[in-house]
């Protein structure tokens, strides 16, 4: 039985040894750490969406596909339920989790708020990966209101 | 429950991300990665030895402790316990996995015997990591004869 908290403690290391090689920006810029993080997490999320078992092997629709995500590839990695999924139906979906577990270690206050771009990218991209390998092409993009709540929003791309 | 393919994608792409950020040290030298990915190991080894289940909060010997890596630490990463444990009785473990799961993805050949030390490392340092939560300070190093098999020798330092 694996020890649940080793991806936790493993994302803490790589998210802070990636932060730290990485020169501030400046105003306006963006780290590109953030870049590779969300790279790795659409690689990590494509190989999980080829291992995980799959109800059926074709989706009906594109809301299967997103509650796949919320059940199933979340208590894959994080041993738990997405909290919530809202669409509006257009091929927007913002998924929310209420107490994200790679945030709850995060002290609350508005002024940790702005550390936790660097504590989602991954998870985006891990988002994207797995919507990948099911043949959805999306954007993923997070946003934390109150710590440690955050919600994914999922853009498909229509081809 | 977790999938236990998470922790090894992951450390398939931290490896590949550090080891192409880091430039070539050309002969002789030794790439920085391979400390970082050490360093990396050793935090998560320490935090993991906190939250193992300890049977006996003291180990009453040495090789208690050694046994404990070989069986619990082993099976919360890896999903299986290390093939053998060998000591000189003066302070100097031998740890042989016969299948070490990081490994196993590796084609065989002796040209990749010199890939190997990359996905060592962090192990290398998880197993420092965790001795030291457990009040034991060594060096431990890996080494690899025929792929997937891999040796992991530990050098308890007294004080």
């Amino acid at each position: 039985m694996a020890d649940p908290a080793l991806f936790e403690f493993l994302h803490t290391e790589m998210v802070a040894e990636l932060w730290a090689q990485d020169p501030d920006p400046g105003p306006g810029g963006q780290k590109t750490s953030l870049l590779v993080l969300e790279g790795m997490g659409f690689r990590v999320g494509q190989a999980l969406g080829e291992r995980l078992p799959r109800e059926t092997l074709t989706f009906r629709e594109e809301l299967d596909i997103l509650k796949f995500l919320c059940k199933d590839l979340w208590v894959a990695v994080f041993h738990k339920q997405m909290d919530s999924l809202r669409t509006n139906h257009q091929g927007t979906y913002v998924l929310q989790d209420n107490s994200f577990p790679l945030l709850v270690r995060m002290a609350s206050g508005l002024q940790y708020l702005e550390e936790a771009p660097k504590f989602l990218a991954f998870t985006c991209g891990l988002l994207r990966g797995t919507l990948s390998t099911l043949g959805v092409k999306s954007l993923v993009t997070a946003s934390v209101a109150a710590l440690p709540a955050c919600k994914f929003q999922v853009v498909i791309q229509k081809l």
